[in-house]
């Protein structure tokens, strides 16, 4: 068994490889460039990890792998395009670089080459793998779509944020995961846990994403904490806070969403204190954590096997940064 | 053998189907909105028309034509989104009606369910129709981003307009009918015929597209000519008059580009007519229109199966709307 940090050095030198023609170099060089701005390789990694817990590596892992990494770095670009983000990892995003109209087209092709990539496995596999990868893929549009509706929104719920999340960040994980349990031949039941796994890491990921930018310390933070307050950006915190505060304390955050004062961040702060959301997303994550721990302890292998797995769930989701 | 416009009518009918869940209705509303703007579908009905040419219809040709002409809508609504066309079939484009950000997303949910319909054919098939699925799609990527550089450039030459032309529109036509030829069973040689057959229409097919907008009768027409020629679009006419002209020719066209004086598009036409643009024009589509069918000719299955297809490049080369 190898470990996430082992798994993720050997996935990037293989991803190393050219993924795509020359020409037009005008329409790959985007592309390459977007690559090799690097990132930890999370999904693709738990594709070999899914895949190790019940057998050596296969072949077709990696090449699944790479299919999940490109498809992930296609729903990037296109998400920097929606957001109008200048930036990812600190290096100006495709669209700001190369023109939203490359950078549109660029995503598109990546996702063609993710699905090349699927195309190259064993052909008894090339369905079901098909399958769970379209759902995957059908189910992050629907999730970044939700996303963008819920910003025009004041009364999303607590359900529904979990919902939109779940679709947009979790899936992508349980799915990777799962796809590997396939390649591996693991039974119906260990590939339904597994996904259940890294669905409840995801959401719980998501909880510290959401506490770590309120609450994070700045220093091992590596960014500003507080950009989520001042975008209004609708999170676990926000929701909650806004679910259970009293009347004086709600109006208070509300009209503090209105404006945009030097100390917007600190006052959001004080009342998400006030109002016992900090503990509360402690315990949030903690639930979803020890959930995804119980579905991977019921995975039918010995217990030994799944040890990277658990250890990669506290990394994600005990992680300071 | 059915025809054309028999095999298209059954095409309609069968592509009504809901090709997508029903939430989140904000991302697939606009997808139905657009497939419900209609169409040819001569590309799906090459794909059947290239399977019957073989064999009987198999269901399987259906789920690839649908593939196809998801594929071909979602190619439409980011191609909008790039050209900032703010009509597509005298309605509005998806994101003039439902803003850009949606319409990025819709069109990738699109691709997605293009290959959703790709996975449910035979598994025996799967593995071919991917890979000539994926390289189309890819090259039609690729003619596209060469169709927005040659934007920038004045120096295009012939040779590398149809080279672009042939990725942005003929290898869908051609690729269609091979995955049908596929499905059908044809050999090798066969399927490259179909497949030469369908690129060299659809290149006759642009020649007459860039001829009528400057040389159609506007009452046949349906639009008003010279768009091309307003726009300074390189056209096959363009480019070929650009080349043949002599040096005080060459400079008033280089002049008349620079302008958008009221009798532009009468200008530039008489230029072209001096330089007898329009009649090279004419010889160059029957150029390729008789390579097609000398392709469709070498096609080792009886003449009468081949009828169909001689008359659909017929139709689709001496159309004058």
């Amino acid at each position: 068994m190898q470990t996430f940090e082992q798994l993720s050095s050997q996935f990037t030198e293989y991803f190393q490889q050219d993924h795509f023609p020359q020409e037009p170099a005008t329409l790959y060089q985007p592309n390459r460039y977007f690559l090799q701005l690097g990132g930890k390789r999370v999904r693709p990694v738990g594709c070999l990890m899914g895949n190790e817990l019940f057998d050596n590596i296969v072949p077709d892992a990696w090449k699944v792998a790479t299919a999940i990494e490109l498809f992930h770095n296609f729903t990037l670009i296109h998400d920097d395009i929606m957001d109008r983000a200048p930036l990812r990892r600190g290096m100006p995003t495709v669209h700001h670089k190369y023109g939203e109209s490359t950078a549109l087209l660029a995503g598109d092709v990546m996702l063609v080459a993710a699905y090349e990539n699927l195309r190259k496995i064993s052909p008894n596999f090339l369905v079901p793998v098909l399958g769970l990868f379209n759902k995957t893929a059908r189910e992050v549009c629907e999730g970044q779509q939700l996303d963008m509706d819920f910003e025009q929104r004041d009364d999303v719920t607590l359900d529904e944020y979990e919902h939109m999340i779940s679709l947009k960040t979790s899936v992508l994980m349980a799915g990777s995961l799962k796809l590997g349990a396939i390649l591996g031949g693991a039974s119906k039941r260990n590939q339904d846990l597994i996904y259940e796994f890294g669905r409840k890491v995801g959401l719980a990921f998501q909880v510290q994403d959401d506490y770590l930018d309120a609450f994070g310390d700045p220093e091992k933070f590596g960014k500003q904490v507080g950009g989520d307050i001042k975008a209004n950006k609708k999170t676990f915190l926000l929701i909650h806070a806004l679910q259970t505060a009293d009347k004086g304390q709600r109006e208070s955050l509300q009209h503090l969403m209105l404006t945009n004062s030097d100390n917007k961040v600190d006052d959001v702060l004080q009342l998400f204190r006030q109002t016992g959301v900090d503990q509360w997303a402690r315990e949030l994550q903690d639930n979803y954590l020890q959930q995804a721990l119980q579905h991977l302890e019921d995975i039918a292998v010995t217990s030994s096997r799944k040890e990277p797995l658990r250890q990669l769930a506290l990394y994600l989701v005990q992680r300071e940064h």
